[in-house]
């Protein structure tokens, strides 16, 4: 029978198979290839799963010179029989009965040659050099396979919790929210713009009619569509401008932002909080693999770290409880904590990992270090804010409930300079029906960072952007 | 008990619930209040649903004051007992025991006061003016909670089927794949930006150090995913700088584009035809109220055209023999077909809606109306390119094989000249383990437009971006 006859099975489905003895067909990519003169090992990927099928080609069927393109990175067709394994490491192997070489990796110029398709021997900084090959890698095929499983069980959480998921928009036309440096988005020629009498750029010719820009959160837009479908959640990209070369930011990155008409703010707290067990247990449940593989090679504290935010209820507190416990603390911090300024990570760390030993939800902080849409507290001092704090990574989640009355958050706006007549849409949901709610927002590569444990954000999303780098 | 002791109930749950006669708490808008001298009748809608609670208000128990604030728009919490109703069009509803308004909206100045919240009396075109408001309205809830289903069934779909979901970037340096007009996306300052010593714009001083750009296609980012993960999927959103006004374009749209290792093109058909009949088999599962509205309301043949697309195996047929059938066809066209042109949206139609009468996949088109990544057919004048074709909406997925042979695909891009210095990445796929590979994609405004019946593109994306219009 020719292989082409045969359905492919992938490789994921044929390890975890009882049906052996049978013909099958696989497709992959080849990892490694060993043995001796009589027997060759070819260990095949095919993107499925972690593992890969043990593929035996005795050299009676096979001639040296037909299994020489067999090397690292090379693609390949296997018929055989799916029986069980007599060698240890696997359960199952294939008994190759044809190989065709689908596609060659030139050993000499193959950047992932040297040490098969591991990281080892390639520093994780390199490959981000090379970010088209290094989802063929061990490590960056567990991310990837992590990241899509919590991106699933985010819209699957949601979807089940009665949200509504809402597409705001990624070119937006104020820059209203102040959260950071904004990326221009335009069409007018670099070279000679338009220019108005008084020599300025005239926008008025670009192609929004006017000047636009690449969105920083959607959770203003997100209010909007609250306000009418009751509970929505965003999830798209956001931007910020910022030139800082760290391990802690991008240029471009994805944000999950629940809005929910009716929520105060403890119950943003218990959504926030079982939203992200939820997720957590989810990729304990789905990930085992991938997850044992980055515990094993990167960091042996990573399953511990993940059953500890399941297992254990988020203590809640207020800031100023915290100044409190932080100024007491017989812990030496590089920055010193008084009521007024924004904690460092050190502080949350130490919150969570040494004083509570739990995940922590830290809220009522003061105005003056929050954003201008959070509701006033009637002290006049602090607002319905929330971070939850997590160990080794700090603020995980921020969020509040919103200020719903119409002149106090007018007030606010004056107060901070946020110009009302640029977001007289999202006062007019103040003005009409106005109501109690909240939301959060979570970066989602934070969540993916805490997951698996990786040290750099640029390696928990496939195509990093950051300053000077927009390669891909 | 106060209403705050209560438990919010959500209005889907309390229409579906045969638990009567007990205490419920439900906040809301007001769609509408009428009555006469003895009772007033409150339409409550939470966005849950398309349908509103009766909330039945006796003036027994309130006076007239007390409910003046009680008008279209206005926001409220209600208490009273949930009881079989006995008026006709529902089945419960609740008696009041204690009403609170939450937040007024002035019958002056509230823009969808007029006719309630239905989008009657005022135009589909100056709801866009007020997008933040038009999710309010009947129209538009329906629309978004339909698109939110069909979003929830993409990312099910993939899930299930052992696709991830891959994140590929917003801000591309390369503008290769010639999709059409590109939004630069720059931080430097528009009035005086550095220039080199020939007086060009200095891109080596911009935030990326090269000129970037917004993405037309996440498609050969993925295709580099596809060839370490084997199955995957973006979903995204994906930019055209287009200056056109017409009712299919948007500046920013969402994209769902499918890429598979080791796929040929008829199983890149079966996977188009299996995933666009299993997304609207949900949506008629799951959105039943929301379709029927609009089916009543805009277009009476909708839910029959969904039927259609569930019910009729899609006819499979070469571009060559749907040129051959239009070119005998008794209709007159607009525009004539010729071997080597273009179809229009008319002779699409027509080979689905009268010739065929099943939804239509067209291949092997004309090599030079084609991307210059589409793999060549052995004739060397048609590439192995696919178009769904759909009643009423035409091309609403176009995909291909990919070549994956290099060498014919450097040909091509020197033929169509795409440079290949900027799109080494790509190139690297078929240098190391090339293997045969397809995907597609699906604009999801194009699908949303399909399975609601709206008219325009405008109205299925929250917030639409156009030419001169980047409101919200």
């Amino acid at each position: 029978m020719p292989p082409e006859a045969l359905r492919r099975s992938r490789v994921n489905d044929l390890l975890t198979s009882t049906d052996l003895n049978r013909d099958v067909l696989v497709k992959g990519w080849v990892r490694t290839r060993r043995g001796n003169k009589y027997v060759q090992f070819i260990a095949l990927n095919d993107g499925s799963c972690l593992a890969t099928l043990q593929v035996v080609a005795d050299l009676s069927k096979f001639s040296e010179e037909s299994l020489k393109d067999i090397t690292t990175g090379a693609s390949v067709a296997v018929r055989g029989q799916l029986v069980a394994s007599q060698g240890k490491g696997q359960a199952v192997e294939v008994q190759a009965e044809e190989i065709t070489v689908l596609g060659t990796a030139d050993p000499e110029t193959y950047p992932l040659q040297k040490r098969g398709s591991d990281q080892k021997g390639i520093s994780l900084e390199a490959l981000r050099d090379i970010a088209h090959l290094r989802p063929r890698t061990n490590t960056f095929g567990a991310v990837l396979r992590i990241r899509h499983a919590l991106a699933f069980a985010i819209h699957q959480y949601f979807n089940e919790h009665g949200f509504y998921y809402v597409h705001t928009p990624i070119i937006t036309g104020s820059d209203a929210e102040g959260a950071g440096q904004m990326f221009r988005v335009t069409t007018l020629p670099p070279e000679h713009p338009p220019r108005t009498a008084d020599g300025s750029v005239d926008f008025a010719e670009d192609f929004f009619g006017k000047q636009t820009n690449l969105t920083v959160s959607g959770q203003l837009e997100g209010e909007l569509a609250a306000m009418a479908l009751g509970q929505v959640y965003t999830f798209g990209p956001t931007f910020r401008a910022e030139n800082s070369n760290t391990a802690r930011h991008l240029a471009e990155f994805w944000m999950v932002e629940p809005e929910m008409a009716f929520y105060d703010l403890p119950d943003n707290m218990d959504l926030a909080e079982d939203f992200l067990q939820s997720l957590v247990r989810y990729a304990l449940q789905h990930c085992a693999a991938d997850l044992q593989f980055l515990h094993d090679t990167y960091d042996k504290e990573l399953l511990g770290r993940l059953q500890f935010v399941v297992d254990n209820q988020f203590q809640r507190l207020t800031y100023t409880e915290a100044v409190e416990i932080l100024k007491t603390a017989k812990q030496k911090f590089e920055f010193p904590v008084d009521w007024g300024t924004d904690l460092q990570s050190e502080h949350e760390r130490y919150l969570v990992e040494k004083h509570f030993k739990k995940p922590v939800i830290l809220t009522n902080y003061p105005k003056d270090i929050k954003a201008f849409y959070m509701k006033l507290d009637d002290d006049g001092r602090t607002v319905r804010a929330m971070d939850v704090l997590f160990p080794g990574i700090g603020e995980i989640i921020g969020g509040s409930q919103r200020e719903e009355d119409l002149g106090k958050l007018e007030a606010r706006m004056a107060e901070m300079h946020v110009p009302a007549d640029e977001l007289w849409w999202y006062l007019d949901t103040r003005r009409f029906g106005t109501v109690p709610h909240s939301g959060f927002g979570l970066g989602f590569e934070r969540l993916v960072l805490f997951v698996t444990g990786m040290g750099n954000i640029r390696d928990v999303i496939p195509f990093p952007r950051y300053p000077k780098k927009a390669e891909f």
